[in-house]
């Protein structure tokens, strides 16, 4: 078959296809005014706002010559088809809604990406093997729910935890246009997509610091959250020597810097962050009786993970025999690394390359649907830098010609995908 | 006068006089019910619990013998009158309102220890020259405003200001009996008491380590409160690499170590505490962009509050470069150290030594009315041990005998006041 033959080899080797650049970021411009407040975007899941992203999202496929539609979980669909029917669909999207107080780019970027992929092979007539479908995932911030929904792992505990936005995810889906009774019908199985791709800003400041324009996600890192309740003896702040204490706080001190030297100590791009302290009594002139304190724990590797939580255990049982404390460890949440497909991480970088850009391998540190699809397809993501590493927040910043390269290496992905012998039979 | 004589040099040196210790434990084991709650002790002042404290302690002084008369501030006085009308009175007592799930031994013990001092000399018809007042200060644990009103340091921001019972000061002074209209009637002038002695338990373990029975209280420790404000940058727990982060957390417990390495670096009884922090935004997978924390300073030397201050504030600056964090420091309370007069701690030592009871001089490192007093008098405590250096808790105790030791202490100690040249003309 000549013609594909000639898509394959010549797109991404010779005069890859582009995107159209300004018309991607003219839509993210204008999706900036949706859920704008004071304090920042605020699109939160099922939230006026949110209703509003996502007709706005839904207008952009129609305008592009695409009929969208709402599956049972609330995800938004829309499908390029292919030549072959035999084969299953390319996969690529992201998300529209955010967290509280958050910016324009952490989703947005890489849903109106895909969209602009597949307007771009529409109207240059570029016809693919595979079905391409669009996704874009809802309430992506809240815990990944559309992506969840569509392995299959939705269930009662979790649709009946309240959203951001106040209302149940049981009540969102039927807000936003979905059936809480028929979840089934839009769950995927492994073997019924050929591949995802998810284009997403980094959130982090690996790239800009390295000067890449192009990030290749090896992965979505495995996260262990503990919790960790340190008891000591609450006692007068004045009349107790410096030698007869069992300062909770202290401990809880000596802790942080531990775990902060420990995970710096060893090579690799492990981080963990103590983001949490409660204190007990927290009056000025009584010395803690109590710190509960939490530590978010991450790395792409999962025996990482385990070396680390037994180094934060013998580091807390050392602190806690030096200061006279007891340190507790509960784990909060427990998520295993998820990894991406080796060939899929080709294509996008390969593209990059083909497009004059320069790429990177890295980890993701931040959740994304992503990690979920991978459970049933081979999936990678690429990343486009955040300015100043700046993400969840109204200072969350990426580039114009930062955000046309992320949709250019997606579309020359999504061509190297369609044209591999290993995503179909061609 | 030969009998005046006989008392001074007989009494500490060959057969000290005792109090009845079996009486005065009672009193305390009595008192034990008022204002007793599951959680602790609640006798704060201007309670229904500190009314019926107030009472049972008025009960207790004319049980004695004495009148009890309440002065305009709300302070309790009843005299032993003296033999010689031109000396000013010796004072004693201490305090009988508590904290907040307090224990029954921090005030009560001075306060009915001085009650049987002064019944002892009574009932053995022991006369002393001066006249003898026994004093039960009100609101100590609130600010200890009975003795501030008595040195004549009490405004009107002080009395507008809400009580932990709910009631404003100034409404309190007139719930207990008071009258806030004539508070100058209350106000005592230098020259105006020969001395004062408070006895009270230490409050701390130094003692019980020690294996000391007496403490003779060299002062009451300065104390500087700094609240210090450290902002970093907030940012995505997983995303952010170590290397790029301005985590105020770790700023924050660095700092708290640094402060706690740096006091005990140096010999001396200075102590600091971080009792207070407050970390924004405290969720499990940010790093945290602010902490506002307090330390708590304390030492009986001014100098060595100056230095430390000067210590915490190099320390802040080199924590905040090596973190990328800044340090801002507010002193919210500055108070300078209150010295004990020589020859009254003296009077105490020897009293201790003649009743063959050990002892050590020591700060107090929590405030007393005799901070107060010791502006316009020669003043020195007195300290028993604390069981586990406890206080301000419902575990505090103290053992009976250790309270009986302490009320012989102070009665010897007022009667070498009572004898010596320095206390006025024989």
């Amino acid at each position: 078959m000549p013609y594909l033959s000639s898509a394959f080899h010549d797109v991404p080797a010779a005069a890859p296809l582009r995107v159209n650049g300004a018309r991607l970021n003219e839509w993210l411009t204008r999706f900036d005014s949706i859920g704008r407040t004071p304090t920042g975007i605020n699109r939160v899941a099922y939230s006026e706002a949110d209703l509003a992203g996502r007709a706005f999202t839904q207008q952009l496929l129609r305008d592009a010559g695409f009929t969208p539609r709402i599956d049972t979980a609330g995800n938004i669909y829309a499908r390029l088809e292919g030549t072959n029917r035999a084969l299953k669909p390319i996969l690529i999207g992201s998300h529209v809604d955010s967290v509280t107080d958050g910016g324009n780019f952490d989703g947005p970027v890489g849903s109106f990406g895909a969209i602009e992929v597949a307007r771009t092979l529409r109207e240059k007539g570029t016809r693919l093997r595979h079905p391409l479908d669009v996704v874009i995932w809802q309430n992506e911030e809240g815990g990944t729910t559309g992506s969840k929904t569509a392995i299959g792992e939705m269930n009662d505990v979790e649709l009946a935890k309240v959203a951001r936005s106040g209302k149940t995810i049981r009540d969102g889906i039927g807000i936003i246009g979905g059936d809480v009774s028929r979840l089934a019908e839009s769950v995927k199985k492994k073997g019924d997509i050929a591949c995802y791709i998810e284009l997403h800003i980094e959130q982090g400041g690996l790239l800009e610091k390295a000067g890449k324009q192009i990030g290749v996600v090896q992965g979505i890192v495995g996260l262990r959250w503990f919790e960790v309740t340190i008891t000591g003896f609450a006692n007068h702040a004045g009349a107790t020597p410096m030698d007869q204490r069992q300062d909770a706080m202290l401990a809880a001190a000596k802790f942080t810097v531990a775990v902060n030297d420990a995970v710096r100590a060893e090579p690799g791009r492990q981080v963990a962050t103590v983001g949490r302290m409660v204190v007990s009594p927290n009056t000025t002139n009584v010395i803690p009786g109590q710190v509960v304190m939490t530590v978010d724990l991450r790395d792409l590797d999962q025996a990482k993970i385990e070396h680390f939580t037994e180094v934060f255990e013998r580091l807390a049982r050392e602190i806690g025999a030096a200061t006279k404390t007891t340190f507790a460890f509960k784990r909060l949440t427990d998520s295993k690394p998820a990894v991406s497909d080796p060939q899929v991480m080709n294509w996008i970088e390969s593209s990059a390359t083909a497009l004059g850009l320069s790429s990177q391998r890295m980890p993701s540190g931040a959740g994304h649907d992503a990690q979920e699809i991978a459970h049933i397809a081979p999936m990678a993501m690429i990343f486009i830098p955040s300015v100043g590493g700046i993400s969840h927040s109204p200072k969350e910043f990426s580039r114009a010609a930062d955000i046309t390269n992320g949709a250019d290496v997606l579309l020359n992905a999504v061509l190297a995908a369609d044209a591999s012998p290993a995503a179909g039979p061609p």
